[in-house]
């Protein structure tokens, strides 16, 4: 599973499958704009070019786990962006993982909602302060519910108002659990509930928790802010929301401490599209080809 | 605090105070409707109408404190809907506190997340099947931010995402505590994290518990029903969401178990203008005016 | 074509076919709170009872024809909603046509946008006041487009923009340039653009013409007040907007002088599901049925 | 009022006034990824920075003025992105006026509504196939209204519906006016009506006009795409919606001939915030500091 890069190649050619659902689509735009990349969007048809340095697969769930594993068995590097294969192929989220991602050959990318969960909650798990049981209220745009017509994704049922769905038993929610159970080295309880609310892209997550010791407010930004330093793509910031990650790679921590309840919560925010899929990928893909790991990924926010 | 109401009158004249708000014109917008009530728009100018039969305040937080003491204090029947006089005033959530509220002259008018909240908890504190440490993530249209212009409810601040706001000792918090304890006969934490979300009615809860005892999804279903059953705006359903709630006075409320790692989740739903204020006092103005308690109030469900 | 009513039944018993999209499931809504209407949701299993006073049809267009010849020719009264047989029945806007709906057997229900085009224009055709050749942009929210899922209405397409859709022969151009020449008493030709914008239910036209003679804006708004002087549902209003009629079934009308360049600008809001569907063709019914026109139609404004 | 460019300079500085508005805050962002710009924001305490090569004014309407005139007499290169100095300044329109602002010291920033309206006509009125009354039906997102908080711009106001304001007399009508009268050589009379939509960017115009000779569907066709052949930023497309321009520099046309009525439609997309406001600043900018005119605006179309 492992392969080594002695130089990574001037420009990379990544071939894209499934390139018609958002994610694939979002791939092929943040690669239009990749200084070291050429993107080959393919259909059933054209599978499986031989020349290819990477690929990218945002084929639809339960369909992308055997091109995957027949795509690795052909050696060659893959980047899976469904669930398919997610506990058996390298985990991808790059600020857990980042020195193996760099080193597989076949990487699963997180969950939109399972990479915000972790990125909020994993200090925490690794200082130790909070207690296992874990609550993540989830809250996505409708892009995250897919481009398959549904009573979830046509307007007059997704616009003005919110729902919850799939409150028990969502695919990321045993990915959550498993990421921040190695962080913690104990088992870890993850309560999630999704929800769909009335924009196109962005995601945010509330986590809970309560505190297995004291800790003050600015201890807690203390404890966010040493976990992401240096990390080109997360943030500890001030007034978090989601607007102004739309099209970048960013994701936005903040954290409050409840002193006189004992507990904490962290939200985090990201575009579900870019950091939360297509734009994770490429940093993965950046990290296996050897390129410099922000390369063609805006970090930018914008403002509205 | 009492009043006697020997017999109801056959036409209420209801002063409403703040007329300019949400609240209070949706207070106006209710009344046209009612069959038994007259509003009248009381501004600074005219306050204090000698012959209405009771008074509606919808002013400021901060404001209506003094004016409400100053009406109970000439005993003329008063619900304020501010949160002035929450903790001092009969609570007004007739589901809890039906008999009292009738026979109250003075009535704190619940807010909305602590409406939601209450009923989607109150049962699993009643049967005692929960741990007590819970966790309330609300989400509100903007209109929950009121009318007075800001950085959250302005349009381009407030629509295509989501954020969070005052996350830790949001005014709602103590109220939950306080009705919940009282209703499980012991101190309750309650983590409440609200969020705006960019449409302009309606209020969802999602709470989370720990399961102190074994339930099952048939078991808790039955608990939401048996709680429930002749509530006249209150009803179990499955699909819980916000939008068939706009104009209605109803509360929607659904639970999932979480058997895998004893959890349990509540979800309610309803519109933060009618059931969160304007409908749930004039729910409570027919209580305690003697009048059906329907009276006047949408219970009907539109679809979009 | 004709029928007489002797006298009204006390309670119709009304047969809604097509009751899953939009206008068939607001059809339902409204009639539950009619006061003398009892409505039957006639699938095709169930089709032609009876015993029913009336037919109200919803089924697509190019599907309804068929059905509604077949019904009339079985002597029902029957109101087609779809475009069908427009050109052929009685054309049902009450506002131009009150006396001859009243004593039609079938009837043909407007398109949203022709109903408030035409009545947007025809006080201006019907005092002659302006030149034939006629500009009207629609603006509809996205249930105007119906319930079959396509790239026009899913959330991610119709979200957080706006677009124009057949710019030319739209089947409601040909409506209402129909109705106006009626109205004027000669030819008159109107170029018309729908558009669809990110809201659920509403639609706005905004109508254009060259005056033919001067015309100053108080004599615009007396010309409006006159033509609507006792219409139960069109009011003249200054700052017409959707917003407010949601689930009304009135139409607001609003017009302007440009003195300077000889034109005349008249916008026209209405519920596309309510005044545009399923409330006119109540209103309809109630004239057919010998009722009172505004039975079970909501009239009042809400205000978000 | 003319300058001449000896060399452009390796980087220039840019000075930014009014940068708290959302056109100033879009600048800043897009002056950060320029690659030879360095912004500098100027508050009213640091005005008049001597050393810039170039002033960026994003001052209200009415306080820009004096302010502009000031610098223009200081003899620095100035772009005003208010309304005060069009028909005064150079207007910055570089599809009709590239060289000439290029040459100039001092450039009014055209409208947004403009913008669009200018660039949907044009190519008709050069070519002399339309009669001179047009009508131009503009739809614009919420920060179209500015920051100032009012009942327009505010989220329950502005939501979940549409509106039209200012339906005559709007400051951007004489300036389509006096543009394309020169185009056209001859007078031209715009019937311009805006309207607010509830999405923060884009902006949408659609445009009326009589054809005084015969045009057919091909011939409008190849009239755009001669117009625009070259344009870095203005494309003809099938399809035309605002969703897929948000943060480009683009402006999307199409156009549609009804032959029946002797009439053309044609309608332009943009970001209102970029192509109508601050991309084209800097776009302006380009050309007058002598670098590529494309430098430091995106013109990639997004998908949503």
């Amino acid at each position: 599973m492992h392969m080594s890069v002695l130089a990574p190649p001037a420009v990379a050619t990544i071939a894209v499958y499934g390139s018609s659902g958002y994610a694939g689509r979002e791939l092929l735009r943040l690669l239009a704009a990749h200084p070291q990349a050429r993107a080959v969007a393919c259909t059933a048809g054209t599978r499986a070019p031989a020349q290819c340095d990477l690929v990218l697969l945002a084929l639809p769930h339960g369909a992308s786990g055997e091109v995957g594993r027949e795509l690795a068995g052909a050696r060659l590097p893959v980047i899976d962006l469904s669930a398919d294969l997610r506990g058996e192929w390298q985990y991808g989220l790059p600020e857990l993982h980042r020195a193996d991602i760099a080193g597989a050959a076949a990487v699963a990318n997180p969950g939109c909602y399972a990479t915000a969960a972790i990125l909020a909650l994993a200090p925490l798990m690794a200082a130790g302060v909070v207690e296992p049981q874990l609550v993540v209220d989830g809250k996505s745009g409708v892009s995250g519910a897919g481009k398959t017509p549904s009573d979830r994704n046509l307007f007059c049922s997704a616009a003005e108002g919110i729902a919850p769905y799939a409150p028990v038993g969502h695919r990321h929610q045993a990915e959550i659990e498993s990421e921040l159970a190695a962080v913690a080295g104990a088992p870890v309880s993850v309560t999630f509930t999704p929800h769909l609310a009335p924009f196109s892209r962005g995601l945010l997550v509330t986590a809970y928790a309560r505190l297995a010791q004291p800790l003050s407010q600015s201890g807690l930004d203390e404890l966010l802010l040493g976990a992401y330093a240096g990390e080109p793509f997360v943030q500890v910031v001030d007034g978090v929301r989601t607007q102004p990650l739309r099209g970048s790679n960013l994701c936005h921590v903040q954290g409050w401490i409840d002193a006189e309840r004992g507990a904490v919560v962290v939200a985090a925010a990201l575009d579900n599209l870019v950091k939360g899929a297509a734009g994770q990928a490429i940093q993965n893909a950046n990290l296996m080809l050897g390129f410099d790991e922000t390369l063609g990924l805006p970090a930018e926010a914008a403002w509205l």
